[in-house]
This record gives structure tokens, C-alpha cells and sequence, in this order.
């Protein structure tokens, strides 16, 4: 086998020359899906990779497919994707870093003249972020079969613009049709987004799969009356009984593995002398294992009742999303684990806390994600940071991965 | 002493002859301080008041005093005094119904041709509210020495635009320097804004005096983070901390007589993924007893330290009003108390959880204040509602103690 390496300059100069489609205040990128700024940036992807040899395709969503040939055509190509959309003043790493190595694993083997005998797909997803058109995930979503085209063309933005007229402005709506795609597997590069790795000290998050999700938001209605006025007996606050379901919320993670969070919360009419009549909030809970976060949701709604009866609130419940856990493809997984270990970094299993496009894929072709550390758990934020090193050694598992899941090919098919 | 009787359709029919200044959906009236609404009203209260053979007098902030002579030009006037402003989208009564009360007892005085010995003022607070012009009780702050002539003209509102200014648009700065202007007593009648006499079927509040008050605004600061990504333990949640903090204000209030309440709340970033990084958050705290509330306040200053120690945040404390209790003149709270009783209605003491005019004016002349019941306590919004009897039997009472001081007033100079 001949020694493949990242160049970490190289990759880390390509990160800050696209971080200027978008550049905001604070060295993070504004590059919202289907914006003037996210064509730019898929221009610049589509003649880097022609430049290396690839045949750039755009499906009917916008997703785009650099593909390198291999030795044996009869097999469908290993991908590396992710994502060039950014949240508002969102980072330059999110999304960007997975994009990227993947173009940098392309030069890495243009440069030594390395043959896979799959071919290789660089995958760019169209709307991973959904910060302008819901849901995230949208086109990753339409090509493993979630989604219907239409339902992703109707998409409307705070504009009211649609996602299928924005994709047309910018030129890339495609010819291809959206998925009927074989893949032999998907890797995705991506920052943890987590204290996790950089609190232990490790180089590479192996992602052995997503945690389950679900998202309610809850509306309790009490009483508004005077604070000077009423007497405690009397009062039905609305947000005692918010601050008491805040505090049992994050009780419920005391469930090992599990996580709850109210993150949102709106107090009416929030005056200083009034009595708050109504709280709405926003309730996400989280585990790994299925059966467990079915637990801690009955447990919620038990708690939830029982708040409203205590403080005589009315209530409503909304479940906004639901996700069940994903396990990524054992065989998969493992030839990430072996990039890392071939690369001599200090590598975890880590299960990954936000969802990505590889849940997508997941379910229709083996997949797999590498994780880097990011400073301070820190991103959607312009303060998002990951050091050259830390993105070189990412790139490097990613490249390690996705030959080591190539042999395999060879192998197998031998 | 003549039976002298409130009309209960007149005063009924004026209090919605004015609603119709500001008239806003659903019954209620906004009326903002020197808004073109409260010109109208004060035109109208000039007209009504010169029709009933009074001289009204305007000073250099705007209040207004309508003078009926009385026997002994060398007695003070005694005062009956409220305001015609209101909060945006407020009640018809709030203030309203205690101007009103006093022109109506001008037109009973004239109709029975009563002859007072003290002359009589209906004065008409300017900027009660402070819902235009922060703070509430503005020229009545003026008059009795509690603010500058200076403090009061810039005040701004959320336009740019100052009281001064505004003032002169509408033609309401008058040429009486504010203050120096002796009264024998002022009352005041005003609606609850509280349940407490509605529950207990109470005709009358003699309100003996008003709390004291303490106002805070708390910030916690805690750190943003990822809630599917960092783990429970990693955690500076500051929601978590403000949930805490909201339910031990509440039990603050179980010291006997005291009322605490958290208002309002804002938290951010307010996303549903994101650990809320900071909380802003007001608190009021009120009790009868000057000493209790010390105590209170105390408490609260050690809970606010435990909680930001044990959830490692950061917290600002910012003292934003302080008011100590006040009691009103034992001998005019006395006239109330005689007045509700000849009137044969059905009474209590009462202690005002809100503040009014009357706490300034208390400090400079013997001071009391009449309470109605009104529907479910609710007033700042257009549901606030008195009824046709109701108003008049504290109209009735505030009569009767305005004639029982008057009377005492002869006594003691006999």
C-alpha cells in the first residue's frame, strides 16, 4: 500500500479561500441554501473538481456528484459527502470540512496516481442546514426516498420564496433525477459539535450511530393578574409551572446516555408587575437506545400532567419532530476505525447528538461518520474553530476509511 | 345634614361619554399621556368642570386642577384626584372612574347647592401610567417634591419624543410653577386592580396604606451549547438556574402577607437545539411590613447567590425601584371608613398592592384611598369592567368622605 497523506496546508488554505463566499463579521460565513453566496461556492466546487478529473452531475434537488472513475465501472461509487450551506453567521467548518477533505483526498490521489476500484463520488447536499428552507436534511432526505421532489420544490423561506424557483435562479436545478443512485457506502467528515473529544483528548470521534429525538413544544395557560395585587392562593403563574417542567425536564436525563432541554421559552405578556398568564416552550429529549427514550417521553407527559394539575394550567403538547436512533453499518464503521488506528490517532466510539445527512444514507446504502474535534463544543457560531492539525487528521481517517472500505471491494469481489 | 346621593346612570353615562377619547376594540381605551386622546379628554374634563362653575388651573407639567370655591377661601382645598391616562389597550375605569366621581360630586354639591368649607380641587394627575413616559406617577412626583420640573420635561418616550415637547403640542403646559400648592387631604378612588374584595363580597376597600415594593432585574449568564451534543454534566444551562430562581421567589412569599413574583423572562438564544446561554429575568417583591420586606429582599440576595454557585453561572443584580410602605392618614382613612359606612356598603381595610398618586401626595397632605371591586381583579386591558352600581357606591363613599373631612375641617376650627 503506498502512503497516501493529507497535505494540511493545502487543505486548510481551500477552507479559508470558499469561507469568502459568505465571509460575515467574527471569521464565520453567512451562506444560507440557494442564496447568490451558495452559488458562488458551488461554482468553485464544480471547477475544482473538473479541474481534477471529475464529471460533475446536479440532480433535480441541487445535489451535486463529482465523480472520479475507478477500475471496476460495474461497482457503484463510495461517496464523501456533506454539505456547503452554513446557518446565519454560522462557522467555517460545519459542513465545509467534509466537502473539502473530500476534494483534498481527490488531489491526494491524483498526485499519486492511486486507482480505487470503485469510483468515488465528492457529494455536495443541497439544504443540509434547513436554516432557510425547513426541514435540514431536505435533499439528502428526497434522495434516500423521506421526501418527495414536490415536497421539497414547495419549501417556502421567510420571503416566501420556494425552494424550487430559488434552486432554478441559481442555476442548479438539474437534469438528473433525484436518487436511483447506488451507492457502495457513504463516509461524512463532520465537526462534533461537542465538548466530547476535545475534553478527552482524542483526535477522531468514530460515530457509531445518531441518538433518537424527539422535539414538543408546549404551551401552559394560566392567569395574568397584578403582582401586587393578587394573593399567592389565588394566582395560576404561568411560569411556576414552566420553571417547575424546566427543572423536571432536565431531571429526566438522569436516565444514563440521555439528554432533555428546554432551549426556547416565551413568557405573556412578560411585564414586570404582571402575573405570567401563558409560557410557551420547546422540550428536546434524546437517547441512544430506543426503548429508553421512549421511556423518558412517557415519563415527560407524566410530568407535564402533573405540573398543569398542580398549578391549575391548562396545557397543550405539539410533537414538532421524532427521530428513532440510527446504527451506522458495522462494516463501515470499522474501516473508519481502522483509518484512524492506520494514522496512529487517539480515536472514541461516539454516538453523534445532532442528525446529518448520513442518517439519510443510512438507510439505503452502508454508512459511516468521522468526527473532529471542535474548539469548545462550539459551532452555528462565527466562534467555530478546528485547527489545522485537527482538520488534516480528520481528512486523513476520512481518506484511510473510505480505501480501507475500497479494498474491501477487491476482496470480497475477488 | 341633607341626603346627598350620587346619580348612578349620570356618572354611568359619563365614564362612556370619555371612553370614547382612545376608544380601542374591544371595549377598552388607549390613551396614552399627552397623546392627542388625552387633549381631547382634558378639553373635555376643562369644559365639564367650567360648566359646573369651577376655575381650572393647569400647572407647568400638566395637571390639572378644577377648583369649586368652599365657605373659607383661607382653608386648603381638599383634593379628590386621579388620571385620565391609560395604559395602550387599557380599561374604562383605571384612574378614569376617580376623576369622573369627583365632577359628579360637583354636580350633586351644585344640584343640592351644598356649601363646603374647604374649597373643593378635582385634580387630574398627568402621566399616571408611565406606560408613555417611564416612570408612573410622574407629575404627581413633581408636585410633591419627589422628582425635578427638570426630570419630568426629558423624559423621553419610545419615539424619541420628550414630555416637554409633548406637553406644549397639545397645549397643556400651564404657567403654575408645580407644588407649593397646600391641600387640606386629597382621596382617591380607584378600582382594586386585585381579587380580594370581589371574592370576599366587599363593597368598599378603605385602603389604609400601600406596600412597599422592591423591583430587580437578574441576568444569569451560563454557555450556549448543542443539546444533542454536550452532556448533561458539561452543562452551564442558565434556563436551569432561572427555573430554580422562579420557584424560590414564589416561596418567598410564604412570609405572611408578602407577594414575590417573577414577570418576565427572556431567555437566549430561545432556540430549541441550543442550551440557553443567558436568562434575563425581573423579580417584585412586596409586603405590608417594611421590616418583612427587608428580610425578603435579603433572602432573596442569598437564593440568587445559591443558585448561580451551584449551576456555575455568572449573575448582574440590578436594583431598578425601591419603594417602602406607606400609611395613609389615620384620620382620613377614618372619613372613608365612616363614609362607606353611612352608605350602609359592605367594607374591609385593605392594604393597595399597586402604587398610585396618593402615595405621593400622602407625603405632603393627609391622604386616603377608596377601592371598587372589580371583575375577577383584572384591569390593564380592555376586559376590566365595574359595574354601573358599583361605581357609584364609590362615588357614594368617596362623597361622603370627602363631606365628613369637610365637616371635621369646621369642628376643629370652631
Amino acid at each position: 500500500m503506498q502512503n497516501l497523506n493529507i497535505d494540511p496546508d493545502r487543505l486548510w488554505d481551500s477552507i479559508h479561500e470558499t469561507a469568502a463566499y459568505g465571509a460575515c463579521e467574527g471569521g464565520g460565513i453567512t451562506r444560507l441554501s440557494l442564496s447568490d453566496e451558495d452559488r458562488l461556492v458551488r461554482d468553485w466546487f464544480r471547477t475544482q473538481a473538473e479541474k481534477l478529473g471529475c464529471t460533475v452531475v446536479v440532480d433535480q434537488v441541487g445535489n451535486m456528484f463529482a465523480r472520479r472513475p475507478g477500475q471496476r465501472p460495474d461497482l457503484p461509487p463510495i461517496a464523501i459527502g456533506s454539505h456547503l450551506d452554513t446557518q446565519p453567521t454560522g462557522g467555517k467548518f460545519d459542513g465545509v470540512l467534509g466537502v473539502l477533505s473530500g476534494l483534498e483526498i481527490l488531489k491526494v490521489l491524483e498526485e499519486t496516481q492511486y486507482a480505487t476500484n470503485a469510483p468515488l463520488e465528492i457529494i455536495n447536499w443541497t439544504n443540509e442546514e434547513g436554516a432557510r428552507f425547513a426541514p435540514a436534511l431536505l435533499a439528502s432526505g428526497v434522495f434516500s426516498g423521506a421526501h418527495s421532489l414536490e415536497f421539497a420544490r414547495s419549501r417556502v423561506d421567510a420571503d416566501g420564496l420556494t425552494f424550487g424557483d430559488e434552486l432554478r435562479r441559481i442555476g442548479y436545478e438539474g437534469d438528473k433525477p433525484v436518487g436511483n443512485h447506488p451507492l457502495s457506502a457513504m463516509f461524512e467528515l463532520h465537526i462534533e459539535q461537542g465538548p466530547i473529544l476535545e475534553e478527552e483528548g482524542m483526535d477522531i470521534g468514530v460515530v457509531t450511530g445518531v441518538q433518537g429525538v424527539r422535539w414538543f413544544d408546549i404551551v401552559l395557560d394560566g392567569k395574568t393578574g397584578h403582582t401586587g395585587a393578587t394573593p399567592m392562593r389565588r394566582r395560576r403563574n404561568a411560569l411556576v409551572g414552566a420553571a417547575e417542567l424546566v427543572l423536571a425536564v432536565n431531571r429526566l436525563a438522569e436516565t444514563p446516555g440521555g439528554l432533555a432541554t428546554v432551549g426556547s421559552m416565551v413568557v405573556l405578556p412578560n411585564s414586570r408587575n404582571v402575573i405570567p398568564g401563558e409560557v410557551q416552550l420547546s422540550v428536546d429529549l434524546r437517547h441512544p437506545d430506543d426503548a429508553m427514550l421512549r421511556q423518558m417521553t412517557d415519563d415527560f407527559h407524566t410530568l407535564l400532567e402533573a405540573v398543569a394539575t398542580k398549578h391549575n394550567l391548562g396545557h397543550t403538547l405539539t410533537p414538532v419532530f421524532v427521530a428513532d436512533s440510527m446504527a451506522f453499518s458495522e462494516e463501515a464503521v470499522a474501516c473508519v476505525e481502522a483509518g484512524a488506528a492506520a494514522a496512529g490517532l487517539k480515536h472514541r466510539k461516539i454516538v453523534s447528538g445532532a442528525s446529518h445527512d448520513a442518517v439519510n444514507i443510512a438507510r439505503i446504502a452502508p454508512t459511516a461518520m468521522i468526527f473532529s474535534p471542535c474548539l469548545d463544543g462550539i459551532s452555528h457560531n462565527v466562534a467555530e474553530h478546528v485547527s489545522k492539525e485537527q482538520c488534516a487528521r480528520a481528512a486523513q481517517t476520512l481518506l484511510n476509511a473510505v480505501l480501507a472500505f475500497d479494498r474491501k471491494l477487491e476482496a470480497s469481489d475477488a
